[in-house]
């Protein structure tokens, strides 16, 4: 599992005093960066190899501004090309939004998808919800 | 269904130079704002009476800057407190992406769901996907 | 003078209730397309020849969701290779918001400027502020 | 002066390959915190007493992903309501992006301006650009 502490912008407030809905997938985007350097360690965008094919978010409380949440990341399920990423935000000691992230090995040149290459996939194995391999 | 014209944004692409995927949610709720109106007609934020449970959004194509996109938004099926929302984004006559998003009847002041109005009902239906009403 | 109509997204609001001032140059940015269309009429990032120097914006009155703002864009001077655009945001015929960004025509391979060409030259003198050409 | 790391996000690029100017507001208002805390110590958006009145932002370099910046954030000028923030971002030791803004001591509720007290005053003294104080 991968943790990111991320301070949350008064800018990603709204009207209703916490953070708008549509700042999770970026706060989730920003938490899958270690998975995409297990793709492109080096993060260089010509590089790039995954393509996103699927999220799903369950909102289950607010997000605040002026406290600190964790985004914990890990590897839910991984497939011949695609593998799935599980996402959770905590604030304050209680989880408050949980995601699940479709991804896919991707050949932006030929545009199609591509097996995930034996390497990879340990690594992302190790990674996974309940810490056992992908076999 | 609701149809709505939005013109991609610069600041919306990302380097692989394409409308980057956090940006959807974006337009999705933007989309939703015929929705809110039903419930708030002047969308004052004070009167404000929805919450977002779940968003679940499929990626089948890529988005361009540069050509507009319609976004079509319709009712899929309506509960007690809850109902739910299908939107898709239509660019260059293909669907890009298909979105569907839960959202909730709620008393912010005491924090909890409350039934949806039948008056309300009746006009969230009249925008169902099959175009049938509720019951 | 070129006039864009743009809808403020709740997403844009923050906990203030009003827009958030971050928000302010995303839609001066939108609202230079027809500029950018000067340059690179099929808007295709890979011919893009403009890039930001500075902006300078003044926020005189609060912008509010719900509804619409007009953006006034004219050009303000022309230099040899940079030019500036001068902004207005009105809402509810108030101007709320006094922007102006300096553009350079550029060359991203070189990364250089680069002389305006004649023609675009004319092309954006006829947007000018006052209504009379470069010279 | 305050410093702030800032991790740039996947979502900020755009199709140029760099981070968007856009984000530049976003990260200048982040790193603002330490100034917001001064006026507002839980940083609890209900008794917020401050307004931007103008920012004026110097791009002098591309910013790139997969580099972390610092932002540095130190007070300008002491006015009787109003002061200046003076910001620069760097990113692998250069200096990438030079900001101004001026913010305002303000009472939401009256809509107006009002003096900044004795005890803020001291503090933002303490950050100021040369170290001196505010005489």
């Amino acid at each position: 599992m991968f943790e990111q502490q991320i301070t949350p912008r008064f800018s990603e407030t709204d009207a209703l005093g916490h953070i708008n809905n549509t700042v999770v997938p970026v706060w989730f985007e920003q938490a899958r960066r270690p998975v995409f350097e297990l793709f492109t360690p080096d993060l260089d965008h010509k590089k790039w190899c995954l393509i996103i094919a699927r999220i799903a978010i369950d909102f289950m409380g607010e997000l605040h501004y002026g406290t600190n949440v964790v985004v914990r990341t890990s590897i839910d399920t991984i497939g011949n090309s695609s593998f799935q990423v599980a996402q959770e935000i905590w604030q304050q000691d209680k989880v408050r939004v949980k995601g699940l992230a479709t991804l896919v090995h991707y050949d932006y040149q030929a545009q199609k998808s591509k097996p995930i290459p034996d390497q990879i996939r340990e690594q992302l194995a190790q990674h996974m919800t309940d810490g056992s391999s992908a076999e």
